[in-house]
């Protein structure tokens, strides 16, 4: 559990910066915080604004018809309208459930495969490098129902298990399929989909996926991470109830405010990249990649003579979504070390960067992985900071 | 998990019934549905209203400096001004924890009491008949960290144990202090004080109460469970620290949609209760307790000749809030058959009402639990269909 417990830590000693005023200041880019995407939000602001009268929404239930009973109707109308628009996915004969946040739902499918529960617990597994809170939440209840059992290629169990595919994937932005099946032949698997970056500022749209179990989340679509919206489209209507139950018992639902604002930023999207409705618009996910592109053209610049970092080239593909040949812009920037003996994030620590380590990710210290979606001030300052390195054979922090 | 089982049944087969045309209709009162508030709210909600702008709200950071970094800082303000309004509790010298609903906050409690975790898992108990969702939560991911072990008064194991005090106590209304220390020496408990009912329109008020670990939410409060908001008022910093890990690692935080709201809602509450601020509103507890009275007054007499059940009765105290002498108006009527033999919920479901079974709650199955916070049409229609019974000598459903 070290990933949440630093950032916790990192959070309750107020090292984070949200305005940089000195370089002595610690940079905490290590968690994924979308702030990138705030400008546009607030740029129209008042016109993107949603009102709620004190006696609205005030019941547990918002569709006593629907397998997920707590999901606002408003809300999986505009999810359905969104995959259409975008083409990112299949909704057609799916059910979503709404959860708080996709870590929510995540831990809701875990539940929904494993009970009732057997003897022993089933495997959970995600090719490594994967994303550090799949092995947090799986343990740390230290639930009977599953374990987590690390890296899909070292996974050779006969049996029941449960691999996640993330793709793009974070930490390294590659893109992803089930690793498990292909590799031993073992078809007794459950696949959870996480398609967090499956959006056209990270990646070219080159399909509708059509999985059974496919979980997103407004944090990254759309940047608003404070809303606590993931939804998950389900095939099998047993998984989408069980998943219902599990929400019911941890949580009794899920914020009807966060659902009633997030159906008005999809449709506010939506409607950008239609040019429909009554507020002009500019396409969210355009005016989005813009800015992460800038980011990695200049990260690439900043890295391209240093003696201590590397980073991988992405593939290009044609984005159906905007026409365009586009390469894969990863959130994060996945740093390796020249120096395979050297541990990335004490690098990074010594210019008083704090990234997450490879460790966690189960990959090898000389990788971290950085924050690209930070605010622009936050950007600007690891950019220098990196910079100051060159030509300096700067020590690492050991 | 009977409970959840049946609420996501009854709502997916669509039984739930919002509006009654007709007697034929099934009446669902099994669940807290705190619905009997909404026209409190609803008649001065232009004035109630909260505004979110497109860009507000974004991070998943609320107060980096805080130990709980998601509390909102105007929610965590509100919150110590509401308890010092009513004087139910101590906020001095207190943390407090936001959750998504106080569901999640017992379960962070929980995982604060057991990690690092022994060789036996903890027992988990209260004093039947107890609030049915324990008995779920404790047990839902068969975690090796606790066990629910049922009724408090049952309980006599050496060693280590939590136990939940609920007052007043849902299903039954009445008043409860900790059980296991007082009656087998045990003195290794750690306690949990939910007070979910601990507020003026239900109860009255005797003094701050002043534990440890005290939950509430707004739920009950001011009858806003759409929004999903508890809290904790916690004394020991750890304790708030590994809280806040736990709602980290399972939904990162508590939606800040609803966290705003909560605090603008509980500051119109104070305001009305001090005569202040720009809106001219009413005493809510004072307008809650008066329809809870009439309601008890109703039902009381609705069953004060029935062949088939009984009421407790409940004590009077003095109030601190309202300066009165006060009978407990619990949230739930806490039917007994009068035959020993009769299945409450049973009998009530040839009627063709829907109550929470006794048997579920730890408690006999001649009690069931029916929700008094329900509609005006709800609460009316239930009373008529009580009254139908009177010397008719109704067959129970079996």
């Amino acid at each position: 559990m070290v990933s949440t417990k630093s950032l916790v830590a990192a959070t309750a000693n107020g090292t984070r910066t949200s305005s940089l005023s000195s370089s002595d200041l610690v940079l905490n880019l290590s968690l994924g915080d979308p702030m990138m995407f705030e400008p546009f939000w607030k740029k129209m602001s008042d016109k993107y604004n949603v009102t709620i009268g004190g006696g609205d929404l005030m019941s547990y239930f918002s569709d006593g018809n629907n397998v997920c009973w707590f999901l606002e109707p408003e809300l999986g109308a505009a999810i359905r309208r969104l995959h259409g628009v975008v083409g990112n996915a299949v909704t057609d004969d799916r059910y979503i459930v709404v959860g708080t946040g996709s870590s929510q739902l995540f831990q809701a499918l875990l539940y929904a495969f494993t009970t009732p529960g057997g003897s022993e617990p089933v495997s959970v597994v995600s090719s490594a490098p994967y994303y550090s809170a799949y092995a947090e939440v799986v343990s740390f209840l230290r639930s009977e129902l599953y374990k987590w059992e690390g890296d899909a290629y070292k996974f050779n169990k006969k049996g029941a298990y449960i691999e996640v595919v993330n793709s793009p994937n974070n930490p390294d932005g590659t893109l992803r399929e089930a690793v498990v099946k292909n590799r031993t032949g073992n078809g007794n698997g459950k696949l959870i989909y996480d398609f967090a970056y499956s959006w056209p500022q990270f990646t070219a749209i080159t399909g509708a996926a059509d999985y059974d179990n496919m979980l997103f989340t407004i944090s990254k679509c759309t940047g608003h991470a404070g809303s606590r919206i993931g939804w998950a489209l389900v095939k099998d209507k047993d998984i989408a109830k069980k998943m219902t139950e599990y929400i019911t018992i941890s949580s009794i639902g899920v914020s009807k405010e966060s659902q009633f604002r997030a159906a008005k930023i999809i449709e506010v999207v939506c409607n950008g990249i239609q040019n429909v409705g009554p507020v002009k618009s500019e396409n969210f996910f355009e005016y989005a990649r813009n800015i992460l592109s800038k980011r990695w053209q200049k990260l690439r610049e900043t890295i391209q003579n240093s003696e201590h970092l590397i980073l991988s080239k992405y593939p290009q593909q044609h984005c159906l979504f905007s026409g365009k040949l586009t390469e894969t812009l990863s959130a994060y920037a996945w740093l390796e070390s020249k120096d395979d003996t050297q541990d990335c994030n004490e690098f990074l620590r010594g210019l008083k960067i704090i990234g997450k380590s490879g460790k966690i990710c189960g990959a090898h210290q000389k990788f971290a992985r950085i924050n690209l979606m930070c605010r622009e001030e936050e950007f600007n300052q690891f950019i220098e900071r990196l910079s100051a390195t060159r030509g300096k054979g700067i020590i690492n922090g050991h």
